[in-house]
C-alpha cells in the first residue's frame, strides 16, 4: 500500500515534472506580453488612433502633457478655489446701444477676416512698445483656476533668432528626411521651402510663447496647471488678433521636436514646454499668401 | 550504471517537480503585474505626474484626444499640403503709421484688460446678428492645415438651455459628491453654489464650441485634424476678444464629463468633441467678480 502510494507520487511528481517546461514556455509568453506592453504605452496613449501605423519617430515628448486629462481630487473646471475666498467686488462693463454693437462687431470682422499667416516677414522695425502692449493683451485671457500658465519670450537679439532657425531647420530637415525617403530626393527643390523658415532671421521679433505645465511653489512643490494648453492656446488667439489690431503680420508655428532644445536654448525652466511661435513684423513688399478661402458661417455654426 | 543515470534523473525530476509551485507562484506575479498595468494604461499615459493620487473617476473619455501627439508619417506642422498647391497671391494688409500703431495697441489693450469672466448673465435679450458676426469673428483663425476644426453651436431654445442645464449640473454634483465625501455634506451651502449655474437658463445664447477631431469625407474616411484642440481654443480667444469688442460679457467653462451627453442633446456627430461652453449676454445689474488681479508685463514677458 504505502509502496503503491510512493509510486503515484512518483508519478505524480513525475507529470509535475514533466509539465515544467510548460509553465517556462507559459512565462516566456507572459514576458513577452509585458515588454510589449510596455512599448505600447511608452507612446502615451494614442495608440487607440487607428490611422496611425507606425511608432511615431516624431513625438516631442516635451510636448506632452495631457492637458485634456486634468481632474484630479480636488479641482473641477476652471473655477479656483482660491477665487471662491476672494472679496467679490461689483462688475462695471462697458455698455453700446444695439446699432453701435453691431457695428462693433462687424467691423471686428472685417478687421480680423483680413488676417492671413504670412511666411515673408521685412526686416523692418517695430516698435518695442507696440510688441509690450500686445503681449500686455494676451496677459488679459482667462485661464484655468486663474493660473495665468504662460510665458512669452520675445525674441530680438539676432544671433538667438538665427540659433533659433538652425535648430528648427535641422528638426524640420530630419522629419522631411525621414517622411519622404526616396521621394524627397527626387523632389528635394520643392521641399526646401517648406523648412527654409528665413522669417526667423528677417522678423524683427519671434515671440516664443511657453505653456507652464505645473507651477513651482515655495516649498518647491509642484502644482499641475490643469488646461494649461487650452488656456495658453486662448492666450495666443488674442495675441494673434492684438497683432491683427496693429497692422502687423505672422504667422502660427508649433515647431515639431524643437521644444526641449528651444526650451534649453532660452533658459527656461523644466515646468514650461514651447506650444507656439510666432514671428511678428511687417509684410515683406513681395509676400505672397496662398488663395484660400474661409469656411461661410453655415459651415460653421449652428442654431437650436 | 544505467540505474544510477535512472536514479539521477528521477533526482532532477524531483528537484523540476518541487520547483512547480514556484514557477506557478512566478505566473501569479506575472499575471497581477500585467493586470496593474492594464489598469494604469486606462488612464490615457497621464500617470507620469506624481501630483495625481489615486483613479481619476472624471476622466472625460470624450474628451480625450491627445491633441498634442499630432505627428504622423505625412503630417508636419501647421502646414497644409494642399495648400502648397493653391495659387499663391500678393498680400495687402493694413499699414498704420508708429503713432497710431502704438495707440491702437494700447486702446486694444484696455478694452480687453476690461474683460472678466462674469458668472451674472441677465435674460435680457442681445441682437443675433451681434451673435452672428462674433462667430464670423471666430471663423478667423488660423487652423492646422487650414482645417477649420470647429462647430459653434448655438443654443437660444430656452428648453434646450435648460436641458443642457441640468445635464451640466447633474454631472457637477456627481463630480462634487464623489470629491467631497463627507466634508460636502457639512459644507453643502456653499459648494451648491459652484454647482448650480443659473446663467444656463439666463443668458439669452450659450454658445457650445466643439472641436472636430477627425474630418468625415466623401469616402467615408477619417482624416485626423492635428492639433484640432489647439486650433479650437486660439478660435475661443478670438471669439472672447470679439464678445469683449461689442460689451457683452460670458464666462469660460468646460463642462466636466457633460461633452458626450450634450454632443448627443445638439445632435452633433461622433466626430465632434465639446471643447467650451461660452454662456453669453449682458451682465446682470449686481453681477459680481472676485477681486483678482492680473500678472504685470515683466511677470509674464522674457526679452533675450
Amino acid at each position: 500500500m504505502q509502496f503503491t502510494v510512493k509510486a503515484k507520487l512518483q508519478r505524480a511528481m513525475a507529470i509535475f515534472s514533466f509539465l515544467t517546461p510548460v509553465f517556462a514556455a507559459v512565462i516566456c509568453i507572459l514576458i513577452v506580453m509585458i515588454v510589449q506592453r510596455k512599448r505600447k504605452t511608452k507612446g502615451g496613449g494614442s495608440e487607440r488612433k487607428d490611422s496611425i501605423k507606425e511608432p511615431r519617430p516624431w513625438v516631442d515628448e516635451d510636448l506632452q502633457d495631457n492637458t485634456d486629462i486634468l481632474t484630479e481630487a480636488g479641482k473641477d473646471d476652471w473655477q479656483d478655489e482660491e477665487e471662491e475666498n476672494l472679496q467679490h467686488i461689483p462688475f462695471t462693463g462697458m455698455r453700446y446701444p444695439e446699432k453701435e454693437m453691431v457695428s462693433r462687431s462687424k467691423e471686428f470682422y472685417e478687421l480680423l477676416n483680413q488676417r492671413r499667416s504670412v511666411r515673408f516677414i521685412s526686416a523692418e522695425p517695430v516698435p518695442r512698445e507696440v510688441i509690450n502692449n500686445i503681449i500686455r493683451v494676451a496677459g488679459t485671457s482667462p485661464s484655468g483656476a486663474h493660473t495665468e500658465p504662460w510665458t512669452f519670450v520675445v525674441v530680438e537679439d539676432p544671433e538667438t533668432k538665427h540659433r533659433i532657425r538652425e535648430i528648427i531647420e535641422e528638426e524640420e530637415e530630419i522629419n522631411y528626411c525621414k517622411r519622404m525617403g526616396d521621394k524627397w530626393v527626387n523632389d528635394l527643390k520643392r521641399l526646401r521651402t517648406n523648412w527654409v523658415k528665413e522669417y526667423l532671421d528677417t522678423a524683427p521679433f519671434l515671440i516664443l510663447i511657453f505653456k507652464q505645465v505645473y507651477g513651482l511653489h515655495s516649498s518647491n512643490k509642484k502644482k499641475t496647471h490643469y488646461y494649461n494648453e487650452i488656456s495658453v492656446s486662448i492666450a495666443c488667439g488674442i495675441l494673434l488678433a492684438a497683432i491683427q489690431n496693429v497692422g502687423l503680420v505672422t504667422v502660427t508655428t508649433t515647431p515639431l521636436n524643437c521644444g526641449p532644445r528651444l526650451r534649453v536654448l532660452l533658459e527656461r525652466p523644466v515646468n514650461e514646454k514651447l506650444l507656439m511661435l510666432l514671428p511678428i513684423g511687417y509684410p515683406s513688399k513681395d509676400a505672397t499668401v496662398p488663395d484660400l478661402q474661409r469656411k461661410p458661417l453655415e459651415d460653421i455654426m449652428v442654431v437650436v
